[in-house]
């Protein structure tokens, strides 16, 4: 079953995606909404409402899967290919730190920068696990059964606020930059073994296979369930492969006007464009 | 004016806090709540509502004085004496990570963590900004106004986790572990210039004063509302001064039944006993 949140006159609502059209959820607004109840999958298999060609619906209607989940946590340094080649240890440990959701943007939308903060933009492709039941304390049976399903998300970084200090979040979290969608697969339905590519101005950038993470889904799961609970509609982002353009040599970087497309083969297409705010809005005050 | 939200047998509700009694705010189930009307001042200031004395209010009935947060962010290593006294030059850009909702916990609660994760638990009090109204690219005169007010929260911290890996969030969010409150002080009443202070165990272990920071409370805001949208009721932990138990040589750690105090002059005084969790619950699956 494939879940998304669509933009409508009257506000989000949660669909399911079927081969040609999506069929409206009553009574939920969003993704999160939806995995809030503990049926949700029942919920979701069984709705009946108003229906939406998928040809008709504009890239403009597509919101970030679930808009607000409560903790969006990222994970580093997590591809088995990229670590080894770059001559380093696999780690014990996952490396955590945090996104806030002001950085969502739905699946097709730009990437908003102010100026003053648009000199080292990278894109990081990443599967998306999002949580569809409390977790807290999980061993990884439990944790892989705590999984609704997965997504893609691209967890863009500026390089150089990212390495203003030694953690990472102020160069993680700026507002609307982090595409996350179109669809949330869920876990029935994707293997984690599957390509995961990202694109610059058609030029393949990043190519890797979500099979190849040092912690799989259910690992990152029950560990973080272990420091704290974990909320349906929470999205842990998996870790990116080799590839970005910080590690380039010479660096490459997002400029105004670049699209970036972020694809997971079995899950779906982020498409977006960069844009860079000039003016009053986007200058440091 | 001071705010608070306390526990009562219907949920908890945002009170004003006056010399001898705390009244009811109607229709605030929290500061959070309060805050996020922008009319907050006057509706609290006006508030009439049920009163309940100071003495008959126990420990338990105080929660974390904004007991949501849409955002909890902390600041490291932004006390000036302290970074000199370590021998390092005052950074130029503030260290910023995060904590979630789940870690907070009341000004007299326990600070509850499962035996694998309790053999390095640190102190660190600090100054809490509490957000009162919207902050996107403010400047410092800008920031300033959108300070609600201060509190007093403790940056309870894991250190074996923290140093797990490069980034700190695993060892700063573990559900309760962070008090917060008692009371926010608005920002017309206090100056932030007063002594902070941490005793373990009847111990003084960190003195400093607010005055001292860095960064002080609007340039942080001004900074961080250049990255992302802060929202009323947002926390920014602003940092701790030296004095922390894992820079003592040898290191000192809290253990079961180890008690925090930590106290803003000017602000209040949290007190917390710490449990360590045995038994299933504590244990690592």
């Amino acid at each position: 079953m494939k879940l998304a949140t669509l933009r409508t006159a009257s506000g989000t609502v949660a669909v399911r995606v079927e081969a040609d059209q999506a069929i409206e959820i009553a009574g939920c607004t969003d993704v999160g909404a939806l995995l809030a109840q503990p049926d949700w999958r029942t919920v979701a298999d069984t709705a009946d409402g108003p229906t939406h060609p998928l040809a008709a619906i504009d890239d403009a209607s597509w919101a970030p899967v679930v808009p607000s989940p409560s903790k969006i946590i990222c994970v580093g340094l997590n591809y088995r290919n990229h670590i080894l080649e770059m001559g380093r240890v696999l780690p014990e440990f996952p490396t955590l730190f945090s996104k806030y959701p002001e950085a969502l943007i739905g699946a097709f939308d730009a990437i908003v920068v102010p100026e003053y903060a648009s000199h080292a933009l990278d894109w990081e492709a990443e599967l998306a696990i999002v949580i569809g039941s409390p977790a807290r304390r999980l061993d990884r049976d439990a944790a892989a059964a705590a999984i609704a399903g997965y997504s893609v998300i691209n967890d863009i970084t500026l390089r150089d606020y990212q390495g203003r200090t030694l953690e990472w979040l102020q160069g993680k979290t700026f507002d609307k930059t982090a595409p996350f969608g179109p669809v949330l697969v869920t876990s029935d339905e994707y293997g984690v073994d599957t390509e995961i590519r990202a694109e610059v101005d058609g030029e393949v950038m990043q190519r890797s296979d979500t099979g190849d993470l040092v912690f799989d889904p259910p690992t990152l799961v029950s560990y973080i369930s272990h420091v704290l609970t974990l909320n349906p509609g929470d999205v842990i982002a998996s870790g990116t492969p080799g590839g970005v353009g910080h590690a380039r040599k010479p660096p490459r970087y997002l400029a105004h006007g670049s699209t970036v497309v972020t694809t997971i083969e079995g899950i779906g297409t982020l498409v977006n464009h960069v844009v860079v705010e000039e003016g009053p809005g986007g200058r440091e005050d």
